[in-house]
């Protein structure tokens, strides 16, 4: 048998894996390669030409026989291009001639040797030649193995249990961007086959989705009423058509990218959506769509992708598992236990409870403007717009009323942790009656709303953060822990806070008279524009003031903050995300970013939140500083908010487990002190 | 006669003037003062009080008559609120008895000695009391007198020519802001013929207004806010009309003095006033005033003349003075040598003439975008929404053709200095054809615009660089030395200005060829993002990078940055100024912000101009920076720009004036070496 040193030769670009030393493989791998004899694998009948995994790459599992396939009197590239039908690896051991029964043992011997050296399940591909007249075994190259999203915890969970791999280690095998896979509905390999795919766009928010075609978002609310599924087919998608993407199984635009809103919603909402699928045609005139020779009437199934961006023809059988698996689960919680990073999620009343499942601990950040949507917009807008005052005030005590119950929700069942609770923050005009006349605003970004709504309106701030501090005391009377966290958005100077402040402070005082205790609470900021980042020093001791002629107990017991990266990167880099069609695909394909700066955090918006968090924590090194921009859920910008030295992190629930995963690999290649 | 100890007793808020050292008046003055022995001024018929001006506060000329009023047997209070109607100071020389004639004397040669030592024009309050039956002169209080514009400048200049002051004094004693006032409107001798007077009160602020009658405070600010001129016609004035004189374009009252409320507060603000109309009568009930057999109702035009005191029927033609008087120009021209920041003006081609006129030295901001109103509008319409191909080059050769005429009278005018020329930079709807149908952006203020624009559609910046450097060529054929500069706005990352870079050094290289020598030019970029302002270490040096295979002199001479402080303002503070209506009134009201943030730099965005200007200069310590937003003619901005060592600033043609005076101002007070 050829020695190890005579096989090991064509890795291409997988030379860092041989920086690794190999038992009984020669320590000469990894650096310069002398050029080696060639070995072809077609020269004889003996001769041949395989590849196998060393678990299998789809379950994970190690199965007594190998995951592998071979070609007799072959070469490599032969196998890998599929030119000739491969027989499955169990056809060396089946082989009429005893010799290649050796080199079968001698593979899963060899490949046992490499997951220990290599610490991973292996990839490989072998040549057998005949040297003197016996078929000898080769190895051409090695590498860890790809595999599915399932295969990779339960294989990574696996090699702890065997003894090859800390906790730390496996969990850093894990891609944290998939693992969410893990619970959505998916299409079987087998079923792709059999099906018949119409179109295919960007694999916009994963899953997959079955449903009948809606073209409106009325059709879609009407399908959900009577209880069917409903795919929305549409052009685009924007804030308009909300309730009817939510009542929807699935999204599919003709339109748009991964940045576009169909996209960004749906992600958030955990709903299968493909964007961009530029082959279809909608005539909505006809209620039909067509796209390479078919036409779809609505009405008509079809299923989507979204892990993938296909669409196919009718009901095609999807899968969706109950619950992590074991080896998942484990992998979660070592990483919950690992991590430094709190992990929140960005959730109202209705997904609190599914976030806390996922691993959430926290919410950080309920957006209050969410209430109002449906059958709550009329009450508000008796509040901004109405003329009528008692009708307004009326308004006012109901909003309260559902606002409360919504609040006491979500504080108990995130009981003990902190729920960021964030005050109306919409532009004006999405409240805005139908046919007001109101004028639109030229740029409603930067116009009036958020907290110069709450200056200007102070009665809606005066009754959120009552129906907070009303909801605490509920619990707390129930023997609950709520921790409560009032949020002003969109500040930009100190003065801002100092007048929420009082207003907390006021209402506090109230809440401490009718309950007979003081509810403890935070206040803190969001911090989403560059005025606000760079201004810590104002900013933060603003929120730790005293209100003159209050007790001490009726003000906030810590002051908080937590960047709302959407906006900030959308003020810093003067683009709006709205329409950042026009030019943003242009300047990507160009590479003008390195990342694309509404998903990944771009230098100059890091910069911004470097400035903030020195300031700040120059004047309390534990001002707890959280990140809830939908930035907060992706990889990159998780590693580097990890060691910026950020509290903690906040994302849809659809990517919390990604998150909890990455802040623990952060912890494990980049330890830091928890900073509480 | 009394001792100037004696005297000098009641000056409120004037006591710091008191610091300065009084020859032959006691050292005690501005110190802790004792409480002194009342006098009246009513006591007997042989008391008055008075006020007088050491030089005439309207024309600045020092007469041999003083320019004061008097009152027999009367309170200071009464003077002062013009209760009874004063008598002219001559009253005094000219008095019955001859003990008045000394005293009238004295408060000469006390003026004199006073302006010696505070060294300026003072303003006096007097009382004449007897004392052991001798009419004794008492001071009650001096200050540096209110003064019109053109005394300002004429006040200051003949304290240069007496000796009194150095010219770095003098051009200290001026305010920027006034100087413009020097060609105010007036109205010539003939329209003044032809037209309808109506009625004559005192001139008490120069200059001539225009407008719609209005009688309260409200209606003034009411027609300020529909954007029509308003006239306020009132009794008199107090403290509590402030903000509606402010709003109205000139002031006209029944009652009064030039020493009343309306006369001292229309001057210091520039407001022409006329006072003291005693033939009026208004009628606030009816809404109509009448004089002389004519009944004006409110809302009817009315003009007056601060100047004469005259007030007119209708609308009587004004015209504006051609050029400065002698003093001013005087002025004017020391702070031209003094200073060190330079000062540009913001012009297209009409409007640099004027500026140069004015004392600009450069343009700082040549809009392109302007090009394109009235006639013009449909070349660039064809060249971004036409379909026709063809249409669309010979629409940008057009554009060519007279955006080279433009660039070329600019560069004409200002040969020798800079002309700084936008890229086209505006909201691609501003250009949308009328029911074109495109969809309107949903922020446009960070839309498709600017330099994302010159990416996405190169033809445009190749064109607009080529007729910058075609213009500049054929001046340079003519003898003449334009210093063309071409500017990016809204740049955000390095390689937008790469790509630019590439742009004008293709265009250069032809140009070369085509002429057979290589124009010098200059590329800069508009700092007015927050992602450009932190960014300068990556966008200076692309500023001056090398492009491969092509000549050094055909490479940008130099880079240049300038802050566009309007939207770094909006983005920075997250305000759309189209917006701000609904709530910036009440933050200002609020006093949330020390100055209004769209008229002087707000410390955010301050801190977004000392980052960038630290990173630039640490790269090249003579790297220009200007700025151009409307901030540049602000004094309390340019005070700010001097002491960060911004190269120069650039403002309306209006604002030029201001800008030179305080730079000067700001070079005497604060010296530093040009940054050059």
């Amino acid at each position: 048998m050829a020695s190890a040193e005579a096989v090991f030769r064509s890795w291409n670009n997988e030379r860092a894996i041989f920086t690794r030393k190999l038992e009984g493989i020669p320590d000469s791998l990894g650096t310069a390669v002398n050029i080696q004899e060639m070995v072809f694998g077609n020269r004889t009948p003996r001769s041949a030409t395989g590849v196998y995994f060393t678990r299998d790459k789809v379950t994970g599992i190690k199965h007594d026989i190998l995951d592998g396939t071979v070609l007799f009197q072959a070469q490599g590239e032969d196998v890998v291009a599929g030119i000739r039908n491969s027989l499955p690896i169990e056809a060396l051991r089946d082989h009429a001639d005893p010799a290649f029964h050796a080199i079968y043992e001698e593979l899963k011997a060899t490949g046992e040797k490499l997951e220990h050296k290599c610490r991973d399940m292996q990839d490989t591909e072998f040549t057998i030649e005949e040297v003197n007249g016996v078929p000898t075994l080769y190895f051409l190259q090695i590498r860890d193995g790809k595999r599915s999203a399932k295969a990779e915890s339960v294989i990574a969970y696996n090699l702890v249990k065997e003894g090859i791999l800390t906790k730390e280690e496996a969990i850093c095998k894990v891609n944290p961007e998939r693992f969410e896979e893990l619970l959505f509905p998916q299409i079987e390999p087998k079923d792709r086959k059999a099906a018949t795919m119409i179109a295919k766009g960007s694999a916009a928010s994963p899953g997959a989705a079955c449903g009948k075609v809606c073209f409106t978002q009325d059709e879609a609310l009407a399908a959900k009423a009577a209880k069917e599924d409903a795919i929305l087919v549409t052009v685009m998608t924007s804030q308009e058509d909300v309730k009817g993407m939510k009542a929807s199984r699935g999204i599919l635009t003709t339109t748009g990218t991964k940045v576009s809103h169909a996209a960004i919603m749906a992600t958030a909402w955990g709903i299968p959506a493909v964007v961009g699928a530029s082959e279809i045609t909608i005539d909505k005139a006809a209620g039909t769509f067509s796209c390479n020779g078919h036409t779809i009437k609505r009405g008509d199934y079809i299923t989507i992708s979204g892990t993938t961006g296909e669409v196919y023809l009718g009901k095609v059988p999807m899968t969706v598992p109950s619950k992590l698996e074991e080896s998942a689960q484990a992998i979660l919680d070592w990483c919950q236990e690992i991590k430094s990073l709190d992990v929140r999620a960005n959730a109202e009343a209705a997904e609190t409870q599914p976030a806390f499942n996922k691993g959430a601990r926290g919410v950080g950040l309920f957006r209050t403007e969410h209430m109002f949507l449906g059958d709550r917009l009329p009450y508000i807008q008796k509040v901004l717009f109405g003329n009528d005052k008692d009708e307004a005030k009326k308004a006012l005590e109901a909003i309260y009323q559902f606002s409360k119950d919504d609040f006491k929700h979500s504080m108990s069942v995130m009981d003990g942790y902190g729920v960021t609770i964030r005050l109306l923050d919409a532009p004006l005009h999405e409240f805005f009656p139908h046919n007001s006349g109101l004028k639109q605003e030229e740029n409603p970004m930067l116009g009036h709303r958020s907290v110069r709504m709450a200056i200007t309106n102070p009665e809606i701030p005066e009754m959120q953060i009552k129906a907070i501090l009303d909801a605490a005391a509920e619990l707390i009377k129930e023997g609950k822990h709520p921790k409560p966290e009032i949020e002003i958005p969109l500040v930009i100077i100190a003065p801002e806070v100092k007048a929420i402040l009082e207003i907390a402070v006021k209402v506090a005082a109230q809440v401490k008279k009718e309950q007979g205790f003081a509810v403890p609470y935070a206040l803190g900021t969001m911090v989403e524009t560059p005025a606000a980042a760079i201004s810590g020093s104002e900013i933060v001791p603003a929120l730790r003031a005293k209100v003159a002629g209050y007790d001490d107990d009726v003000h906030p017991v810590y002051g908080f903050a937590s960047f709302g990266t959407n906006d900030l990167t959308q003020t810093t880099l003067a683009i709006s995300r709205d329409d950042a069609d026009r030019f943003l695909p242009l300047y990507v394909d160009k590479e003008f970013f390195e990342r694309h700066p509404f998903i990944s955090i771009h230098p100059a918006v890091e910069k911004m939140v470097r400035t903030f968090v020195a300031d700040a924590r120059a004047i309390d090194p534990k001002f707890e500083i959280f990140i809830c921009g939908e930035h907060g859920g992706d990889v990159y910008t998780i590693g580097r908010l990890h060691e910026i030295g950020l509290t903690g992190v906040s994302m849809s629930p659809g990517k919390v487990y990604r998150s909890i995963i990455k802040a623990a690999q952060c912890q494990v290649q980049h330890p830091r002190k928890s900073v509480k």
